[in-house]
């Protein structure tokens, strides 16, 4: 049907559904008027990030006006931001797993509320690229964690569930295509590393903590290479995970500087 | 000698320091002139409401205006927001541990290069109350995981390392002390969770997954409350066993809405 699936039995029985973090709720906002024609779903770090990117999207998508005066839907919070240009929403999430998950929880309650269907998510952004060049795109097939493992370990209560990290395969070869169209813009599908900790867990030698040599780092990020990784973060496999459990299209795709 | 201890040997020979997040470094700002009589730093998730604490206590102390238009100290980025009135500096972290961890990495920096002595660390913000009347405000004296135990696994590489999550004694029977002069302002001494998601790892009902009953959740609240857990959120085993790491007096005292 290509609807969002929630997995939750409790959702049916519940009078209303407060968006919290989004400042948006079944009662107090029209979902399905203000999200049903949503098809993209872009999410990023940084906020300042995801308004130019709807600004962006609202020129190439030759919307009506200059985009400038763009409103920020989830204005009443300043824990996320969120835009919309024509069917694209241009969401931020903060930086690390647990901020990227509230968001996702969020926002896949949003699109099922809002009864949309065929919605691809993308994660946009930059990212520590390992071994290639300065500049260069990742798409990523798989995420993985600190051990290059494609998995997601979600404590659910105190119990840890093992989740899948794999994207959709379609999506990856869809935008791969895409990139060939733009000359000048290396463009690579490879592994994506998410981690904890941007200091000690990335192997950076400059935090307040730091307990290993330079070349420990160089060790651990040449393993890294080895099994495929070729981009470090800190949000995609608890990305990957929920996309895939609920249904929706998820692809992660970033690139940046970190060179081996 | 009251100064903070930055653990990492590379350090010293760095020619120059970049607080990324922070939008400073050591050859962009005098740092020891902007920060070196700082005595309290108090932390919490949301940028606007450290911009509202700041406000407060320009006010508090006395100081002179209004206090309204306090400057962001890190208005070059979005990732965090400073601000600081007299000896205090407000500073947001985003949510959960990867967040605040960045966060306090740079920010121990900032007062290692700035030559900071006898630093207080206060978070301050709202959380889950347990079994405990709405209103409360909790005194965290050990932080502790989603077994309810008092560790903070941070993986260093793909290392595993397990640190102390315990805050400073007297920090806390001094804050205790304060409230006691605060009339109607329920404040008491307990465990605080910290868990690294917010739908189902604090057993909430209403997200977009949702695998456990509502009587689980509630089994669980109750071993969390038996175990000596006053409130949950997101930030404080990483934020505890930072600061002891780092010799600096660290404290987390929050409290809200949940009741068993």
């Amino acid at each position: 049907s290509g609807l969002v699936h929630v997995k939750n039995p409790h959702l049916e029985s519940m009078e209303e559904d407060i968006l919290y973090h989004l400042d948006l709720g079944t009662k107090t906002h029209n979902l399905p008027a203000m999200f049903g024609d949503i098809k993209f779903v872009c999410v990023g770090g940084s906020p300042k990030r995801m308004r130019a990117f709807a600004q962006f999207m609202h020129k190439e998508l030759g919307l009506a006006g200059d985009g400038e005066d763009l409103a920020d839907i989830c204005a009443g919070t300043d824990r996320y931001a969120m835009y919309r240009a024509g069917p694209v929403l241009s969401i931020s999430h903060g930086m690390g797993i647990p901020s990227i998950s509230i968001m996702l929880h969020e926002l896949i309650k949003l699109l099922h509320h809002a009864k949309c269907r065929d919605v691809t998510v993308i994660r946009i952004g930059t990212s520590g690229g390992l071994g290639i060049e300065a500049g260069s795109v990742v798409i990523t097939d798989t995420a993985v964690d600190s051990s290059f493992k494609p998995r997601f370990e979600q404590v659910v209560l105190d119990d840890v569930v093992v989740r899948s990290t794999e994207l959709d395969r379609d999506l990856v070869e869809e935008l791969l295509a895409c990139s060939k169209k733009i000359p000048d813009f290396p463009t690579l599908i490879g592994h994506t590393m998410c981690t904890s900790d941007f200091y000690e867990g990335q192997g950076r030698l400059d935090g307040a903590l730091c307990s290993f040599s330079s070349e420990e780092k160089s060790e651990y990020l040449k393993r890294a290479y080895d099994a495929g990784v070729r981009n470090i973060e800190m949000e995609s496999t608890a990305f990957a995970a929920l996309c895939r459990l609920c249904g929706l299209k998820g692809e992660s795709s970033r690139g940046r500087f970190r060179v081996l």
